[in-house]
């Protein structure tokens, strides 16, 4: 699909500087000390944020528009209405004490392909054949409302519009209030791109193992969650004969294990986790009454994960029953495992190769807006590395070096797009 | 030691009537619905139960007089400075939402069996040969302020005046500005007794079991208790590889069952527990950075205790290696176990078979005024059935019967003192 004499140099050229200085710019609103970034999303370092970004668009000529979430989309929509129109863009709130590239790197990435894409044009006389947006989600993190994923979630229709502006923060203020505090409930009607190009750190380590600089997320896994509670009974420490507790606090760990035996037993397929245990009355000298687990299992294999989710079933009613506890599926939520778009794979791999890079291919294990939006249009997630793998931490990195690198293969497979029309279709 | 002429009739008798009417009365301060009794160390409750209990010591003509923690003596100092003194008594504090009969049926119990004896004193002319306290030690419970065995502990010599006098509630109350709020703030120097018999409910269901009315605790467990920390490294649940994590809760869960594993190996002769169990983050999708559990082992063996806490640490030490994480002993807490005075078991022994009753030997595991004062002096704890072994229950119930049978035979067994002196050593 990509013209064999292509290479680097034929591509839109990204202005270094102004990408490593806008980088740096949308980095000070909430911006701290070594590195760190807290913008938690419609919050008024967000506002700043939104309104840098949108002044830029502008700036660019591209005309904004903002949608009732509050996601703003920047339209270039100069190869007219019958034109594909291709999308790029990530989204600019971030965790609190969370990293500054995170999302925010796919912004920036996205203004400097496009201008980039701009000047080679205007240069070359090329008239273009696909439309372009730049696109700023609202809410990917799911840090001050949940869930995450929210901005994408109602622009695939996947979340009511209703449901989304109701979630409310731990003040209770909700989406909509907050929306409307710092002005960004728009109007604007769903968009669905012909394709979805979002640019984002690695998260993880595994381009750094291995030696390389590039990958294509190809598989987004699947998820069960259960909220799972034992229920004993209080008694106390001291004189109870072991033989008589029912403690659920044993059950709880007895469960953690067997847990963690499942994921040691499917090998790199299943991730499982814990991560919260409420323990009832939790009090020093009390056989505990009550443990609630919060409990993840994650895989990109849909029969793995019903493997793992039969097994836990199985694994309750024992760790129960040698516990003489009673347990309650209190809640059970599901993400189903999917596959990102392969033909986008395919022109991140030949387009990469251009620029003397290797694809690696990666499962993206938590969530990106790319695939909220898969299930309406061809998407892909595909990204740079994090040094270290850090991801949600202050020390979150990726060199400049790599940070030029992705907009380079983002603006050249976005040209391609512009030279040619939709060419997933060819 | 007891004189084989001795049956029930030559007892003095308990004021059935009377014992029940003052527990119903000492009932009533704090007392709340369906049998629950929240009357907690030094707070207003507890003063009225303090002020019936002077009102009817001295109204019994003992001479009333408060120690500087609070703990209330009633003296009948009848037999002159050169007799013995036995005491007997228990406390009046409950924990939150307790029951009724731990603790203030021995007070009761106490006041009913001193009153016993001065009937017969008066009905018979016998020329006493023991001086006898009845006593209400503060802070039992340890529910209010710890640690427990506040009272009995200072009065023991184990525990400075100055640190019980500073110990603070969750409200930052100390024990000294409690005391001194309701006005038992006291003077009297310490009590040493020449003999300790503490009448109790027995809290478990071993009497009930082997169809008995009445036990001595003859041994107490001894008590190991760890405050251990796993430290572990946050990550995100999904992406971070299983290989990768090093989860805290993970380490936990592993120490919790390796101690059930421990009293299985043991059998009866060690309890273990964790009872409180604190995860930091804390979140659904955050592998858990910290972990800090409440260990307690408890045994009447000093060897077995020993073993545990070998075994104990040695299971910290691979949890941690089994989970990439480190660990950290906060606080170690020990208490010795111990023997309750052998001349007061057959004393007991043999005053409840004049009453037709068997006694079995209990261990008590839990703590007991008695079990603080046992370093000063001999001291026993005898105890009549809980139904169905609840303690620290709304449901904590001891039949009247049983109530009545306790009484007699601790009144009994104090009678031996008054006709013939130390009998413990004759």
């Amino acid at each position: 699909m990509l013209d064999p004499r292509n290479d680097a140099a034929s591509f839109p050229e990204i202005d270094a500087y102004g990408l490593h200085r806008m980088m740096d710019e949308v980095s000070s609103f909430g911006g701290g000390a070594d590195g760190a970034l807290t913008r938690l999303t419609l919050s008024e370092e967000d506002r700043k944020a939104r309104d840098w970004l949108v002044a830029r668009l502008r700036k660019s000529g591209l005309r904004v528009e903002i949608d009732p979430i509050g996601n703003i989309f920047g339209f270039l929509d100069w190869a007219g209405e019958d034109a594909p129109r291709i999308m790029t863009g990530s989204h600019l709130d971030s965790q609190p004490n969370g990293g500054r590239f995170d999302g925010s790197y796919g912004v920036v990435a996205a203004c400097a392909a496009v201008e980039a894409i701009q000047r080679r044009v205007a240069a070359t006389g090329l008239k273009p054949k696909a439309n372009l947006v730049v696109v700023n989600w609202t809410n990917e993190e799911g840090a001050r409302f949940q869930p995450s994923l929210l901005g994408s979630g109602v622009n695939a229709g996947e979340l009511e519009i209703d449901f989304a502006l109701a979630r409310r923060d731990g003040d209770g203020v909700s989406v909509g209030e907050a929306l409307a505090r710092i002005g960004y409930a728009g109007t604007a009607a769903p968009v669905v791109p012909d394709a979805l190009i979002e640019l984002h750190i690695e998260g993880s380590d595994k381009l750094e193992k291995a030696g390389l600089r590039f990958a294509a997320f190809t598989r987004f896994w699947g998820a069960v969650k259960y909220r799972l509670a034992f229920i004993g009974r209080q008694a106390h420490t001291g004189p109870t004969p072991m033989a008589e507790r029912r403690d659920a606090l044993l059950a709880a760990a007895l469960l953690i294990v067997a847990l963690k035996g499942l994921a040691d037993q499917a090998g790199l397929d299943l991730h499982t986790s814990v991560g919260r245990l409420e323990v009832h009355p939790n009090s020093p000298n009390v056989v505990p009454g009550e443990a609630v687990l919060f409990i993840e299992l994650r895989s990109a294999k849909p029969e793995i994960l019903a493997w793992a989710e039969d097994q836990l079933k199985r694994t309750m009613a024992a760790c129960a029953e040698a516990t003489q506890t009673d347990f309650e599926v209190r809640s059970i939520d599901r993400r189903k495992a999917g596959n990102l778009d392969t033909r986008l794979v395919s022109l991140a791999e030949t387009t990469a190769a251009c620029f003397g890079q290797a694809t690696m291919h990666l499962d993206t294990i938590g969530g990106h807006d790319a695939i909220a939006m898969s299930a309406v249009t061809p998407a892909i997630v595909i990204s740079v590395p994090s040094v270290g793998g850090v991801i949600h931490h202050p020390t979150e990195f990726t060199t400049p070096e790599d940070r030029l690198l992705g907009t380079e293969i983002l603006a050249a497979m976005l040209w391609q797009f512009c030279e040619r029309g939709n060419i997933l279709e060819g």
